[in-house]
């Protein structure tokens, strides 16, 4: 059985069990408290030298780092990753946008407010990183204003991806409701079969 | 004739060249002056509202953003990329490293010391690039003191993404002779056939 290396309350590592779930897919879950220093541990370190959840282990003991990685990985073969070179490439695409466009702000407007004390220096990157979050959201507003899902009119591991620290940018200060194609997106997320909260 | 939007400077752009040239393909170059706001006209946001290079036209019109989702498009079917499962896997690992520990410090820094005044309050931020920058450097270079390359044993699409803003990262100001086997297989790139060296 595979192993998943991964913090619940994390999208990054959530994606991965959105994905396994709905695949119906068994997985060992191995809890790593990355807010706390889990990752950096020299046992922990010698899996990912990059220090970070998720990590993927196989059966054979191979791993795989990168949320987004490991969702192609495990998506291939399935209908969450079309075989089609184009669908692909824009499936790619709006991954790579989520881990430098979005997550940057995103996800870590929510660790900040979430997880640091209200006096931490870093409370005062959080207006900059609500800028920056917006234009993410943005651009995903206006995807989603014309169409369903993300790639290829149907739901697969791009939605996956943003869904998984947009459906929470809330915590981090954000305003969904001024996002109403983003909202509706999201809803059509939460409907799909097989679909499993994040623990929070 | 596939179209770059791009700029040279630019290591993401630079990406594209040196796959394409590489490749011995045809592309046209459209230049973009990123670094003065020729990404954010409503001409060039109709064709990226994420503003950003580089970005690939199709003879048909189809758009693609993001470097390293382009890299695969480009890449499929050629030894650049592997068709193996796992080897991709690996590859796309190495992509998002690039992109979410690796770019963000490595060619921020060299961005701001090459492009911002010297008084511009965001110099202030060089020494914390400079330091998560040197996380994702040991990175590489434990990852290199054991391999020629970052996957399969063969330069690819992940040596490219990675080369991008390693080789020039010298002048975000850090200091690539503490890394030996960087500073290696940097000269092993730069011997691949094909190599075109980045416009600065």
């Amino acid at each position: 059985m595979i192993t998943i290396y991964g913090m619940r309350a994390s999208g990054n590592c959530y994606k991965l069990q959105l994905l396994l779930d709905q695949l119906d897919r068994e997985y060992r879950w191995v809890e790593v408290d990355s807010a706390h220093g889990a990752t950096r541990t020299p046992e922990y370190l010698a899996k990912n030298p990059n220090g970070k959840v998720p990590l993927l282990q196989l059966e054979d003991g191979r791993l795989l780092a990168e949320s987004d990685a490991i969702l192609c990985y495990l998506a291939e073969g399935t209908p969450f990753l079309p075989d089609d070179r184009w669908l692909r490439a824009q499936a790619l695409q709006w991954l790579f946008f989520e881990q430098y466009s979005h997550e940057p702000y995103i996800a870590v407007a929510r660790f900040i407010r979430g997880w640091l004390p209200a006096e931490h220096p870093r409370q005062a990157d959080v207006p900059g990183l609500l800028q920056r979050g917006a234009q993410a959201l943005a651009v995903m507003e206006q995807h989603l204003q014309q169409h369903d899902w993300f790639v290829g009119g149907h739901y697969g591991i791009a939605d996956i991806a943003l869904y998984a620290y947009t459906h929470c940018a809330g915590d981090g200060g954000f305003d969904l409701a001024a996002y109403p194609a983003i909202s509706a997106w999201l809803e059509r997320v939460r409907r799909q079969p097989g679909h499993t909260p994040m623990q929070r």
